[in-house]
């Protein structure tokens, strides 16, 4: 065993990192592929050349830092995350996992292990999705989900094109994406989440990710006043949206893995004594299990049928939807048996958001380690990990990744 | 039968009195007891004069117009209502009611009819409310339901006290409210409500007065991720609200004449992937009998207790309580008939607004004749009844008055 990557150096560069890319109000703001992205990605090329790894950047940006010592070879062990951010961000979603990447491989150069085939730590282009739609988009192409000519002509939010805007910050580069195929890729990642915390468990072995199913579901019925509208001549969408949400959290608790959760409503006209003419609240259903989550969405809309039936006007918009991923169950035990070899509780657990990982998943075996998130809080200045559970969870990474590459 | 009213000189006097009080926007604004309700009183009483009634003003502003012809005697036969409103009101509401009655008195005058006993027409002071709370406060005077100083020492909610501003306006009279006991009270309004209009049936026998039970609840429960937290470990606010809204719609439905309404909703902090840690709503539940709306309450105070169980926490707060009034049936009996006579097609029903009959119900045989109100509009300058349902109405209060009177 490797004894450990080097703490403090981790710690330092991700508030160095953190400290790059801040507007006017120092928000953490490094959009994908704007200047403030630019900053931070030379920042972590200086870094990945000193550690004297050869740098690709492949043509929708994705940078590699690659490690292939005397007597490695083969398909490469990669560690990776992104370092874009969303507006006004904490500094540890997707930085975490790319600096805890370069401190495995700057660990065992150190302890002078010889891997048997190559290292290498991958950040990806544009995870975040808040300046070019979809979100994961650079892991996305790199798996062979979406053409990389399709996803450089992409318009953002603020009317630029991605592939122009990558060129203008140096980093439209000449590797076809998917060139580099891992053997293995693995993701450290904060929780983002309130589990580990809760818990007091330092390491979670992330063995699944959710499917998402999101709608907006507008119900309309007839308003009337709320004295003289006798029950059976009434068609009030506020009953109906309220029979929807108990159908849905029966249904959830009866579909194992699912959760359901309508976290937005809103009636029309909105006064106390009239019948609500319209209902319009929206459905977020998960479930790491494709087959189920379907089962979920079909229920629901046979559950809508029969309001039709009613008299009620039913209609939906779909918001997002987003397949559930299984992952590696090799590298999930290793992740285990890691912390268990440092003496670290850890749990399986299932990822409740999205990350790049999904996307390599596609193409290659992989899993995610996550870490305790305080009070569940990301995407938020507060977001915040304690130093122990960053070091503790680097330190598992460098376990996986040290058995994976042996 | 006295063949009808002065139709024109009716619908003429309800055109001059709307045209009085009327703000500079041109909006009707008749609030208890300011110069605009002066200028409407001073009508009234002009035209209450030129009948040669008897005006008797009694302490807390209410107007009765006498008619006391030779052989009358023993307790009058009253018809009445208000002249005061609310802001931007309509010209109908109660005012309908009181002009009505004087021109039935008119009527039964011009055509030498010799009543047994007398005939009055009332406006009761501060129906609506709007200035001075409780609403329908002459007639619960008149009733004995609240002590007259009481209310006129009633603070508005512009800080002007009732009895002061009663006193400015030259209608804070010496008889003492309830000086005159009805030997039957008859109301005649506008239906404020859809149905008559929609069954195109001109005149409804009202037997009785919905009780009215307000309430705004708020169930509080736990904020989380929509992702990250199992169904098991959820407390959703917005699942208990929707629970609750399906419980009272089914109850409403299983209670004879029980309505029951969740008009507004709010969830809290309604976002889509957060669970809701708060659903504030209110609920509007209305029966005609006491004992079933009492029941609805407690069986909504169980379901919530209920709730409290699983770990919610419940608050509520009363908006409005009032109890049901059954009307006296050989009133509404007389009406039905008269309608019949006059060829008018009529149905009982059940008043879903609070009137000045519901007070005088408590000291006298009361009942309430209403006529269609087009799309059900009130408290609005759409508020509208078709001239001939108007004369229609008038004219089966006259019926029923000169019977109770003969």
């Amino acid at each position: 065993m490797i004894p450990a990557i080097d703490a403090a150096r981790l710690i330092a560069r991700l508030k160095a990192l953190g400290d790059t890319g801040r507007d006017e109000a120092g928000r953490l703001c490094r959009l994908a592929a704007t200047d403030a992205d630019r900053v931070g990605r030379d920042l972590l090329c200086a870094w990945l050349g000193e550690a004297g790894l050869r740098i690709e950047i492949d043509r929708i940006g994705n940078i590699h830092g690659l490690w292939e010592p005397e007597g490695a070879s083969g398909d490469p062990v990669v560690m990776g995350s992104h370092i874009d951010t969303v507006i006004d961000a904490g500094i540890y979603d997707g930085c975490y996992g790319v600096l805890s990447g370069l401190a495995v491989i700057e660990a065992m150069q150190q302890a002078g292990f010889r891997p048997s085939r190559p290292l290498a730590v991958v950040a990806y282009t544009n995870e975040e999705g808040v300046r070019y739609a979809p979100d994961m988009m650079g892991s996305l192409v790199a798996a062979g989900g979406l053409g990389t000519d399709e996803a450089l002509a992409t318009v953002g939010s603020d009317g630029t094109t991605l592939g122009v805007e990558l060129a203008c910050i140096g980093y439209a580069g000449t590797r076809e994406p998917g060139f580099l195929r891992p053997h293995a890729y693995i993701e450290l990642h904060i929780e983002q989440g309130p589990i580990l915390e809760a818990e007091g468990t330092p390491i979670g072995a992330v063995e699944n990710l959710q499917g998402i199913s999101w709608q907006r579901i507008t119900i309309a019925g007839m308003a009337n006043h709320a004295g003289t509208t006798p029950m059976a001549m009434r068609r009030d969408a506020g009953v109906a949206a309220g029979r929807t949400l108990a159908f849905l959290d029966r249904l959830a608790r009866e579909t194992p893995g699912a959760v359901a959760t309508v976290g937005t409503i809103r009636f029309e006209p909105n006064a106390i004594n009239v019948i609500p003419s319209a209902a319009i609240f929206t459905v977020d259903l998960r479930n790491p299990d494709e087959e189920r989550l379907k089962g979920q969405e079909i229920a629901l809309d046979a559950f809508l049928k029969k309001l039709q039936g009613e008299g009620f006007e039913i209609s939906t918009e779909r918001l997002a939807r987003f397949q559930p991923v299984a992952f590696a169950p090799e590298i999930v035990t290793a992740i285990e048996a890691s912390a268990a070899e440092r003496q670290l509780s850890c749990r399986r657990m299932t990822s409740g958001a999205g990350h790049d990982a999904q996307m390599i998943a596609r193409i290659a075996p992989s899993a995610m380690i996550f870490v305790p998130s305080k009070g569940g809080i990301s995407h938020n200045p507060a977001e915040h990990t304690d130093e122990a559970d960053l070091v503790a969870g680097a330190n598992v990474l460098l376990d996986v990744a040290t058995k994976l590459s042996r």
